[in-house]
């Protein structure tokens, strides 16, 4: 199979609203009138975003899926990606699933495949996404990390620290039942864009991020592009850990300090965690309905610089948690 | 240094046409009205695309050259562009001269890094590219490689050949005196991009793609999109190599199969080979001029499918060359 059999192959379809999709030097995109263009681009690495023994079907969703989340934290609605990919050899039994599980999680969100690259090399997957951002009276609908003002809400959707609980298992420092590793592992492999519920916070929320470096640290962006502090209740977060739902959950197995550094600092969640006026509680939690998204209050925006940890009691916790860096 | 101040002292700088760059979870660009957005997408790998002692200034310049080369193609104006990044390490005396070269020629051309993303892993370079191209009573004015019509004239802008040229003397299978091979091996790792040209080509040429994989392999896509045939001939193409220009050179140092090879064949061009019907003779010269990018008139397209090559008696050349395919 050569470069373009398998371009052909796998990643070439008819284009639904692109002018112009894969095979010509360029692709053809005519933005609606009135809108932006939201554009996003993420890089994944075998043996750092993903182990060499991933199956290609979520792998192929996953590399999508990041991608999606920055446009849900900018409130874009997907319109289409391009997809370079480096790969060792051209190899139907991994391209095959790769993608199946790429393309149907662009159909879930009529994201367009319509245009890319293809190269021998280390496994590498680069994929851009390009989303619409409407433009009301002249002013952009996009959520922005920079609109957080002092007495507004924090809050972050889904559940958080599931992703890093199962990394933590397949490294084998986590001991964990079948079916908690089992849920555990979707979450990290198969992550869910909040794609709708980003689209449903436009007008709502004042800032927003999408958690992929952990919950503190990328609250951290918010707060500096913001030029504000927080104080975030640690005793609702850490609630928010997905297996504890597990019917065969034995409570005790993960210790209280590792199960604070999943939910606070595991990254990988592909949540998003965003901010609002107190005043628009009521339209939140209409969004995250809309969105069918739950979303959790567990925090709040103050005028002084920093991030303070609280437990349930309002004391200070003191701890420190490191975000995801790749070169610290 | 850390990944965010790796960006920060490398990748961010303010925008002047994008409404948002660097720094948050998108960036966010207005297309002017009644435009569509043209885009493309390179990845770059060591050890396929370039030598791992290569000067990172060039790479950087390649980089986005590449990119740039395929919105020639398409007719586009250069607006911004991603950058995605794996390295072995973060390396100032890497990143520094990198992103020099990569940001002097993005300024050449008005095109503004707006986003993108760096993480550690195999040396990887990833650019999504994007461009404008008008739209006028309602036709898109980009150039595509599906337009080639039966009796058009087939052409090539600047030289062809050096590339390679300069790749085989590198890899030790073609002797070269020193002032040959560093003019070749300039085109080889500071290739031009013809933004100016395909820009001055919209309304003139039928066709057109850009040289990355040799002449014939390229011209094969048009033939193929285009639904038509071509001759070329080969003892005006033969020509195009510029080292020949060298006052020092030493006719006779290639073979003139290595030549031909080198100019049919080569890769690595970043040339535009392109179409346009015979009434537009003057239009292409004027177009030419005003991009200040020489072109030359190398064959005609053929209702006949199949490319055919001719020496300058007229004389069929029977010998195949190769275009460059990652996986065959």
């Amino acid at each position: 199979m050569g470069e373009f059999d398998l371009i052909a192959r796998y990643f070439t379809r008819p284009t639904a609203r692109a002018v112009l999709g894969v095979g010509d030097d360029c692709a053809l995109l005519q933005p609606a009138p009135g809108t932006q263009m939201a554009i996003s681009c993420d890089m994944l690495v075998e043996g750092r975003h993903f182990f060499a023994d991933v199956d290609p079907f979520t792998l192929g969703h996953k590399s999508l899926a990041v991608n999606l989340s920055d446009l849900a934290a900018c409130g874009a609605t997907p319109l289409a990606f391009t997809l370079a990919l480096a790969l060792p050899r051209a190899d139907d039994a991994w391209l095959a699933p790769f993608s199946r599980g790429l393309l149907a999680l662009a159909d879930a969100h009529g994201c367009e495949l319509v245009g890319g690259d293809t190269t021998q090399g280390p496994l590498n997957i680069c994929i851009t996404v390009f989303g619409e951002v409407p433009v009301v009276n002249g002013q952009s609908q996009a959520l922005l990390r920079s609109g957080a003002r002092a007495g507004d809400d924090v809050y972050v959707s889904g559940t958080l620290g599931d992703a890093r609980l199962a990394l933590e298992a397949l490294r084998g420092t986590q001991a964990l039942p079948a079916a908690v590793l089992a849920q555990a592992r979707q979450r990290l492999e198969q992550p869910t864009p909040r794609v709708a519920l980003g689209q449903a916070l436009r007008g709502v929320a004042s800032a927003a991020i999408d958690v992929s470096d952990g919950l503190l640290g990328d609250l951290q962006h918010i707060l500096k592009a913001s030029t504000v502090g927080a104080t975030i209740d640690t005793s609702i977060a850490i609630d928010l850990i997905a297996c504890y739902d597990q019917p065969d959950w034995a409570t005790g197995l993960i210790s209280l300090k590792n199960q604070l550094e999943y939910v606070l600092a595991g990254g990988d969640d592909y949540e998003l965690a965003f901010t609002a006026p107190a005043s628009a509680r009521e339209a939140v939690q209409a969004a995250a309905r809309q969105a069918r998204t739950p979303v959790t209050r567990i925090g709040r925006i103050e005028s002084e610089a920093g991030l303070r940890l609280i437990d349930g009691q309002g004391n200070t916790l003191t701890r420190n948690f490191a975000s995801f860096d790749h070169f610290a």
